[in-house]
């Protein structure tokens, strides 16, 4: 199948589908989000080109990433870019569905993070390819299977991570309450400071108590369009330290 | 008992206890962003001074508010303030618990609107006055008493709106999808530009689809501590229209 290589950094690059969905800011914003610490165990929900995990191994201390994907050819893709940049010591990529994410792991983790469809089954554009239309919609999960998937897999004050809509906020947050996920970090983002918020980044922990942390909202450009420097710092660095310690 | 008086504009003005809750920006802020209709009819949960009603009473269109009050010496004095700025035609100031307000009310109404204690039970300063910390804290009442209540008071397509501490913000989502209040208009309230929001707005409607819209954040002051012009027309005009229209 026709792919197409990206550079992230001048060592590490990655392969995509020009038909596919392309990685954008989201996956990178999220990586930057993630807080893994070192020794610890995590599972990635739809993969997709496995970008997320790349990114977190390029940047961060963990032990381990299990990153799961529904499709074959996204899994063999995600597999392929794993290997060539030599992460396969530290990515695992395994073909199953996020539903049965708990007897194919088989064990309790740290951290499961996921970037999960944004749109609704039935919306958005109806000519897309059939891949790209499963990355993008409800197709064959939803925010609750993510949710209760998550809250089975992870160990008592385990963390989930996701970037997801605004427009979603709401039922992200009622599903992982509903599964004894509490919200604890959220960090909205904007296109340019005067805009709405599009996208946020959440953080939840099991079993802990409510009390949730905003952080100011990340800023992705200025007015006159150039990128902000907080942003430039989180592609530079792959890390998200933006409102920390306020 | 003695009470000092605040001029709202050049006509109107408040009763305060000096030793009570002083109406602040919070109050301002739900004010402007509350969105009655001419020949609506609402119900307030909580009004203490009666602050919030006056301010809609001077800015904005409807039919009549009954504003509940569960403590009688604030209630006597929200009833002061209606009558001696004319507005006794278009408010009603009732002492009673909200627990018990569709009762009270005995029927349904078109909005409810609350700022309501943002502290749980046993946080928080020990060395308040009673009526400060019963208006502060929930001793009364908590966050699910209100959404309930609420939600059996409002008609379909009936309109919530509270302003409350962003730390309580996915309780306060739980609590109202739970009962049937869908979050639709959110609003983050931001002290200055690079700080992390410290309030937020939030409407929601009785049986409505999901779908969260999130407006830009509202920030009070530049960093420079000035005002921002958004607050200063907040305040002079008594509407939020910041972020309307994106």
């Amino acid at each position: 199948m026709q792919k197409v290589r990206e550079q992230l950094n001048e060592k590490h690059f990655l392969y995509q589908y020009p038909d596919g969905f392309s990685f954008g800011t989201d996956a990178v914003l999220l990586a930057g989000f993630i807080r893994p610490r070192r020794g610890h165990v995590g599972v990635e929900f739809g993969t997709g080109t496995g970008i997320i995990p790349l990114l977190l191994a390029m940047h961060k201390s963990f032990s381990h990433i299990t990153a799961l994907e529904i499709q074959a050819d996204y899994a063999a893709l995600a597999r392929e870019n794993v290997e060539a940049n030599g992460f396969d010591h530290r990515i695992t990529v395994l073909q199953g569905d996020l539903k049965h994410a708990k007897e194919l792991i088989g064990g309790t983790v740290d951290f499961v993070f996921t970037n999960p469809p944004y749109m609704k089954r039935d919306s958005g554009k109806e000519n897309e390819s059939e891949r790209k239309r499963i990355a993008r919609h409800e197709v064959l999960c939803n925010l609750d299977d993510i949710c209760l998937s998550a809250a089975s897999l992870l160990q008592d004050k385990g963390e989930f991570y996701a970037v997801y809509r605004t427009e979603r906020l709401a039922e992200m947050i009622f599903s992982l309450k509903s599964v004894g996920l509490e919200p604890k970090t959220l960090v909205m983002v904007t296109p340019k400071p005067s805009s709405p918020p599009e996208l946020f980044l959440l953080r939840a922990v099991k079993g802990a108590r409510p009390g949730l942390r905003t952080r100011p909202p990340f800023i992705i450009q200025e007015e006159n369009g150039e990128k902000s420097e907080e942003c430039r710092l989180l592609y530079e660095t792959g890390v998200l330290s933006h409102g920390e310690g306020v």
